[in-house]
């Protein structure tokens, strides 16, 4: 990249003065030397020559894609600078569930803008992630002490979709012959009101919007759903509501505001039995809307309809407690078809800040921001009444609705907005939110925009408001009292804690995490830098649109980015996870088929090898599941899928289908089976999760696909931050685009049924793939997608000898991910092999799937020649030992494999009993000698966990240690 | 610190209504439960009683600091952002060794913002220091190839001061028999000049500056100071010039400026013995002038009289290779009025900073870094001759000087200002610098500027002005040639790398560092937050001051409030080291008696206990050192005192005395001690490196010094670094603020002499103790004084029947740090001590210092009772550990002391015969077995490294491991 001295000079020319920044090379793990060896390795004389022996010559692109060229980091950097500058940040009282707070800068620098924190994978591998593990049964254990409940998932996308997916739950668990409706509270935020209708309509169900309190039995009312305090800032009682629904059957999902929690009744004790919220303000930036982690609390008695991922406990081999994902085989993994919910992330990064947030403020810090705010908009209150101004009846915490005449709401609006103020706009007058960040002085500032001569003496408002106490505070029951959440509130204790939890995990920053399908590659610094500046990070999702210039750019460029690559005519940015992008693909393709009246179109095809979200999220759309069958080789078994299509011909909706396929292989056929749908009437859906095999190589919208779903935290750099946020963008064909979910723009009308709580997605970090894009412009992308493509064929060949690949294209290539065929060892599983690389610095590849007794590994375009060679020789020397055992050199369970991995304090035992040395344990290879990294726990007992299931902070044993 | 809920509602007041995030509680370690806890332990009833019984009386500050009420952290951070936009960001082409430069993200987010290595120590403890090491030992070796020379140092302050340093080591080695005189050429940077000469006179040695082409010898020139390019932008030949000076028996000094040595031939091959420069534009922000690390390399022939540190090869007690600083004897340790240097410190944080971008770019990157600001120089060039304009004469790398008349100058520079860039006033014309972040368009406007008719067809410019090689390229010797410069070129192989030297360190992100005398206590990131905030990063230090005013109202209210704070009537935050302000502030002394006709006085008394700079700063101001004793009991010896007082009185210059004293006590006689100097006609010099315990309690200025610098770095939150920044600002009483050096303000007329290359010294992390001072405010800085007492005392008070604690007070108490004497053990030293408490994943306290066979502990506020706990567990069980030792129940070579530290690879090796077990090497508390720290190599043998000196990147062993 740089220019040779011949370059210069007698043939000087203006390229010597280009900026020097270029990101292609940065992102890119292989240079001239490295690509030439592994092409040597493998036969080629080209780069060429292997993606013309790997990507069918009928579906690839045969030119450049047009996106704008590359710029340098710095130059990327100044343009996304310039679009934040259009931007205005404003004082927000907005609300509706959004809210400024403050980020503790020790959290936000040691976590939000940490890469051993946020490029960490999710933690499946649980021995190397009991940091983010612990952070998450933090988050579970808060939201169990606020809301009372018993148990508590490790986070949900956004409060909208947690309220939809409770409503899956209560109908789950309904004890109703005939459950049907789902009764919602007229005054709950309209964004979720939004998606719970979308969700129901799909599923068939009736939503009845109204006064809760006009609840009656026998409406087949089989969920009622409420909020507190309400979107107008009241705060209600609904015991006796909770006591006459549960008489008629009717489970109380009550939406709660976590800080008011602090200080208000614990849903579960005035009678809710799931309860949901959004965590944002627990330190996290509001982003123009995402991501936030939200949260879903429940009873003991409907945990195992509890979606999501929940953290439990454990003990490890040494017999010391140990984190892992609980209950993991209940959901997608197993039931597909028979799933009630295609969740399969959560907002680890948030729920950890959130969780952090609450230990480092810890139960009283907690509460007196929760009073402060609360103290603040009394005062307020005191003030506009004593201005003559009439409220909303009943009590509030910290959201006020003002009674206004519309000239008057639209004059008080219009004041604020000249003060740098946004107020919320209703009906009925204004709604006026406080948060953290407020201070006296705004209160003043705002009851000057109530009356500008007017305003009463501060002192004496504040002395009249607060002379009594607040009839709020109806909390009787400490929460937080665990240890964690009072041992770290000095800055010197909370750096110390975050970073002993980071130094237990394994991320990013410490080797190559070869997961198949997850595509771990480089998350740029560059690329992540914006996240937090204010201009992205403190937006309201509501903001009037004159604000926000800078995000409708960005999403406008995105978007058109996006419809380029994939080849489709509309992108949508609203799903903010994969299994959202499928859900709103799927959506599109069921209200294509019902504006065409062929509503009876319920019939969704689906290879045996898909991914299990794919007829999880055909299912929520009200569609039935066909399975097709997959050929000896891997791909589709085109017989069977052209036999399933005819017989369904007249049903047909859709075909599901990856691409590479989930065996990593381009199928030849992919053209044909499109059309095969297509002359059934059918749609075809292409999950997008290998997308990054694709890029400007080939478009799913060129070979057939009608709707495809991106995951922009995997083929567009989003860091999986631990287990999210993930964000799942569609694309769509022109005749689909009228039936997308978000915002109206490019003259195209969208549907408006929403699929996510705010229709601009997780808003803030779409400066990720921005970046990236604007980085790596047309030609670095199509190099990165040939750069994984051959550093996945080069670890494929290294490797083929000891453990086979398992599906070939028909040159005998693989795509961008290879499966690993372990299953010739009898005496040794994957998970074996998985726990044995901790010992080596390495995560596992992706485990068992698709195929049970193998490990998929991508090592994506980031990683260099030699981190690729240091895993082939990591793997090849647990073959010798694997071998060892097959043999029967050595013991079958006593061994190197079967004790993996091996922590530091049982190689350290001082008593060693086991077959092999200390030194085979520890350090099997010379780079561990180098830089050990030690897993912090040994083999954690799953199934003991899951039997013995225990979802919050570890107790405290005195005798420890 | 929480409203109670007793506090609230019918008492309600408007204090429910302060922000809460006040900053007190998260900087202060105990809160009130530990406090009285601690309290109780020592018998006292409060934390004021404590105090009384610590502070002397007399001494005692009687009022609260006038300083601002404390801001919650948003709130002062508010305020910094208000003060930050009063600096204006220009386009510099200003030069003079500052230049724009690019910042890689990944090195900016990992090492610049990263706690792990800002708030590390000083690697005196080389076995959980080596990632700084390695990055430091890439520093040197970077520096060896870029100027040639065989050795170079880990850093030095700035190039005007390295310069400085260049001249008394050449003034060291020289072998005239009366060396005089330094010829320095006039076309040197103003600011080197300006320094030489302020420490050449006190030294008594002539400067001479001119063009060092009329170099002559029986000058009495023992060197020749000169400048490449120099300050004008111009490349000269000096080959013929050395050959001509060495044959006089002068040494030739050479400034370079690092990125033209990539194309240039290296000063050591044409003749240079000394070669000093910045590395500032190695991705270092300008940040107003610092800080910055400079470079001082030189010949083998030289290298015993080489100052600052130097970072060397030896090998750890496996065999395994280990860095560690090496020839640490030979300086201010033991040479004191000896020494030839004061320098005790380097930048260590900017100086890993410059080598990481070295590692990042590759020899190949630089040069291509360089090759294009040459290139874009080269067309600047060629459009400035065809529009007419003159160019002074001769080769040019990246500065352009523009001859013109005054009149035409003034224009330029006023056109250049409209168009928002700065040019360089000079008496002759106008100087342009390009730099690394110059683009086409730049040099185009910069056209513009020069005519804003005429600008020239700027393709044909550069075909024109590149048409043929550059005459510059003159280097032929390959540099960076070892692997670590050729394998990170990727961002992720870089985080990695970064990631994993991190690793090997231990810093105040895992455990308490209680350094005696280093008051290592946290550096909030609310405090380092803005450093990087461009506002203030990216200000050129000469830029014009209506672009500065944000600065100057925070360096203006810093000096105030520091100014309050030691009682003194005015401060300069010039000197850029503790051992820079006590140079700066004995010149004040000087240059005072000078001024008053007592020119004479020249005796400096210093006790035995200072630290080992006080002699060397006196002897460098040109000062006699007379030598005071210590009472038994560690107090100044008052009669000694008395007695060289009166014998010197004519001659009194100065006493130097450090309060509380080194020995860790407030002596009672300070107050008489004063006055006792003032009565024989000398002054007071306080080294504040114990301000520490000070702060809002008393203050020097108050009881009769007469000037004390202060260590920002210690005292005032600037974290260490790993070894560098520091600041070290003096204050002065009244009649001597005539004398001070810095900027012109407040009135107070200031001598123009600099002691640093710029007069606002490191002033980018000024931001860091104005953060510091903002949110304490007076009640929090006094209570954190408190607190440091009352830790010390606690920690004195549990480990003094162990370790008995060797000064006291006369009540029986400790100021804020304590010594513990471990002399009574004969079989184990305080060195095993700090190896063993690397096992237990502590830092060593200071060791030695000031007596041998002790360690000095200061806890600073901000450590909790837990941590505090902790550490006494520490040395309670190692106390237990050392009486077997001396018991004889275990081998007095082969223990557990002995031994330490204990690696993972020798607690985890197959060979352990050890008389003692695995699990007490290694897991000897139960602390560690939750998560251990592991030193990353073994006991370091310093003698065989001194023996064998190797300061570059350690070879690449092929069969390593």
């Amino acid at each position: 990249m740089h220019p040779t001295k011949e370059k210069i000079g007698a043939h000087g020319t203006a390229e010597l003065l280009e900026p020097l920044d270029s990101f292609g090379r940065r992102h890119l793990g292989a240079d001239a030397q490295d690509r030439d060896a592994m092409l040597q390795s493998l036969g080629l004389a080209s780069l060429d020559e292997l993606i013309d022996a790997t990507v069918p010559f009928a579906i690839r692109l045969r030119r450049g894609l047009a996106l704008p060229k590359a710029a340098g980091e710095s130059a990327a950097l100044s343009e996304l600078r310039a679009i934040a500058s259009r931007n205005v940040l404003k004082k927000s009282y907005l609300g509706q569930g959004y809210h400024g707070c403050v980020t503790p800068p020790v959290i936000l620098r040691n976590i939000l803008e940490n890469p051993a924190w946020y490029t960490a994978y999710t933690p499946y591998q649980a021995e190397i992630a009991q940091g983010r593990l612990e952070a998450l049964a933090n988050f579970q254990t808060m939201i169990l002490g606020l809301t009372g409940m018993d148990i508590a998932n490790a986070s949900m996308l956004d409060e909208a979709t947690a309220a939809a997916e409770a409503v899956s739950m209560a109908l789950a668990s309904s004890r109703l012959t005939d459950p049907t409706t789902v009764l919602v509270d007229a005054a709950c935020h309209t964004q979720t009101i939004s998606v719970l209708t979308t969700r129901a309509e799909a599923l068939g169900l009736k939503i009845v919007v109204d006064d809760v309190f006009q609840f009656q039995p026998d409406m087949g009312v089989f969920a009622v759903f409420l909020q507190v305090p309400d979107t107008f800032g009241t705060v209600r009682d609904f015991a006796e509501l909770a006591q006459k629904a549960h008489q008629a059957g009717a489970l109380i999902i009550a939406a709660a505001d976590p800080l008011s929690l602090t200080l208000l009744q614990p849903p579960a004790e005035w009678g809710a039995d799931i309860a949901v919220g959004s965590t944002q303000r627990f330190g996290v930036p509001m982003g123009f809307g995402g991501p936030h982690a939200a949260y879903l609390a429940t009873r003991d008695a409907f945990k195992r309809s509890m979606p999501g991922r929940l953290v439990g406990l454990s003990h490890d081999a040494q017999g010391r407690p140990a984190y892992r994902l609980a209950l993991q085989t209940r959901e997608q993994h197993i039931r597909r078809d028979k799933a009630t919910s295609n969740i399969c992330t959560a907002q680890v990064l948030l729920a950890v800040i959130a969780s952090m947030y609450a230990v480092y403020h810890g139960p009283q810090g907690l509460q007196a921001i929760a009073r402060r705010v609360h103290s603040l908009t009394r005062v307020l209150a005191e003030g506009l009444i004593q201005l003559g101004h009439t409220l909303r009846p009943g009590l509030f915490f910290d959201t006020l609705t003002v009674q206004l005449a519309s000239e008057e709401r639209d004059a008080w609006l219009a004041r604020a907005g000249e003060a740098g103020m946004n107020l919320r706009w209703l009906e009925c007058g204004v709604g006026i939110a406080l948060d953290e960040t407020t201070e006296l002085s705004d209160v003043a500032a705002l009851l000057k925009v109530a009356d500008v001569s007017g305003v009463p003496d501060l002192n004496a408002l504040v002395a009249q408001a607060l002379c009594e106490n607040s009839a709020l505070e109806a909390r009787k029951t400490p929460f937080l009292t665990h240890p964690v959440f009072h041992k770290y509130h000095t800055e010197t204790e909370m750096l110390r804690y975050m970073r002993s939890l980071e130094a237990k995990d394994v991320s990013l920053v410490h080797s190559m995490i070869p997961l198949g399908s997850c595509t771990m590659k480089l998350n740029a610094t560059s690329e992540m830098l914006a996240v937090t500046w204010p201009e992205f990070g403190a937006l309201h999702p509501f903001a009037p649109k004159d604000q926000t210039e800078g995000y409708a750019q960005l999403m406008q460029q995105l978007e058109s980015w996006l419809a380029e690559i994939t080849g489709f005519a509309a992108v949508s940015l609203e799903p903010n996870a994969g299994s959202q992008g499928e859900y709103a693909g799927l959506l599109v393709i069921r209200d294509y088929h019902h504006a065409r009246n062929e509503a009876h179109r319920d019939v969704c095809l689906i290879p045996t090898s898909a991914h299990g979200t794919n007829p999880a999220s055909a299912v929520m759309v009200g569609m039935r599941v066909v399975t097709v069958a997959c050929a000896p080789d891997g791909n589709v078994d085109v017989a069977d899928l052209r036999a399933k299509a005819e017989l369904h011909s007249q049903e047909l909706a859709a075909l599901m289908v990856t691409y590479p396929s989930t065996h990593g292989v381009f199928e030849e056929g992919i053209r044909e089976m499109c059309e095969l749908i297509h002359s059934h009437g059918g749609q075809v859906y292409m999950d997008g999760a290998n997308m990054n095999a694709q890029v400007g190589l080939c478009r799913p919208g060129d070979f057939g696909a009608d709707v495809c779903h991106l995951n922009l935290h995997k083929t567009f750099c989003i860091p999986h931050g631990g287990g999210g946020p993930g964000v799942g963008p569609i694309g769509v064909a022109a005749h689909l685009a009228p039936y997308l979910p978000g915002r109206q723009q490019d003259g195209i009308a969208k549907r408006s049924g929403a699929v996510s709580a705010v229709s601009q997605g997780s808003a803030s970090i779409l400066v990720i793939p921005w970046m990236y894009l604007r980085m790596m412009g047309p030609d670095g992308l199509a190099d990165a997608t040939r750069l994984a493509i051959l550093n996945a064929n080069y670890v494929a060949r290294r490797l083929d000898s000891y453990f086979p690949v398992l599906f070939k294209g028909s040159g005998g290539w693989v795509a961008h991910e290879c499966i690993l065929d372990l299953r010739g060892f009898k005496a040794t599983s994957a998970e074996d092999v998985a726990k044995r690389l901790m010992d080596y610095g390495f995560h596992a590849p992706t485990l068992s799937w698709p195929v049970t007794g193998t490990l998929m590994v991508e090592p994506t375009e980031s990683e260099s020649k030699a981190e690729l060679d240091r895993f082939c020789e990591a793997m090849i020397s647990i073959h010798q030992e694997m071998t060892a055992i097959e043999n029967g050199t050595v013991d079958r369970t006593n061994n190197l494999l079967k004790n993996a991995p091996h922590p530091a304090l049982a190689v350290c035992s001082d008593h060693w009993d086991r077959p092999y040395s200390r030194e085979e344990a520890a350090f099997p290879a010379k780079w561990v000698r180098e830089g050990k990294i030690w897993p912090s726990v040994g083999r954690i007992d799953n199934v003991w966990g899951d039997r013995n299931l225990f979802c919050a902070c570890a107790p405290v044993e005195e005798s420890a240690g």
